[in-house]
């Protein structure tokens, strides 16, 4: 199996509202058939779909709540960090851990979206983001 | 805030055992610090760490199990799907739902891993996987 990712699918509790929340955020999505939500992410996708749609398309049962995982994404300075803590406040999300250093070193808050899906935004000194967009491990 | 994505971290139980699953898959990862592990995974990284510490990072409550998110590689034909299915089976996951022809015109299955976690193994005609391993929709 290739060491990649296409496709990350969140389970939405409204694809309509959880599209316009990261649209607020700066997001451009589309949505071929008017179900799902696409969103061109550098090399992947990010997806939006109903919650239980996707739980039974996995073959999975779906407890609620948002558990197993958070998304993150790095940028280039501490102060971009900052700019989308506000951002993700007015567009209706939650910070969950305020901006400042964290304990490996880099600088980062935490924030969920509408349907409590946990993101991490963070400036990684130790990490490359490179121009296009790609975040690289430190000594690779 | 940008739209791409740079890691996605899977909480798991047990760090060294999610770490052999995903390296039965031929996945190579790396643990600079003993704790979290991270595979380069194209343009982002995929992490593996505890689930009780990411939860507390994210500052979420974590009710278990794994719900509200689907994982997908998209391959670049439905054999390939057919094999992976296989490495899944033998590395000790879950196939939740058996390779077949998709309601969307594709072909894929879905797995879990040792914590449940879901993936969706899919080609997908009308999207284009790069050579250096970008998934691109139809018409970009």
């Amino acid at each position: 199996m290739d060491q990649r990712l296409s496709l990350i699918t969140l389970g939405v509790a409204d694809v309509g509202q959880s599209r316009a929340f990261y649209e607020a955020l700066g997001w451009e999505g589309r949505s071929p058939d008017g179900d799902v939500v696409f969103f061109q992410a550098g090399g992947m996708i990010v997806a939006l779909w109903d919650r239980a749609k996707l739980a039974e398309d996995s073959g999975v049962e779906d407890p609620g709540g948002s558990s197993g995982f958070t998304l993150a994404l790095n940028v280039r300075a501490p102060e971009e960090a900052n700019a989308i803590a506000e951002e993700v406040r007015a567009a209706g999300g939650t910070v969950t851990r305020e901006p400042a250093e964290t304990f490996w070193g880099g600088y980062s808050f935490a924030f969920t979206d509408l349907d409590g899906h946990p993101w991490e935004v963070a400036h990684n000194p130790f990490w490359t983001v490179t121009e296009d967009g790609r975040t690289l491990m430190g000594d690779e």
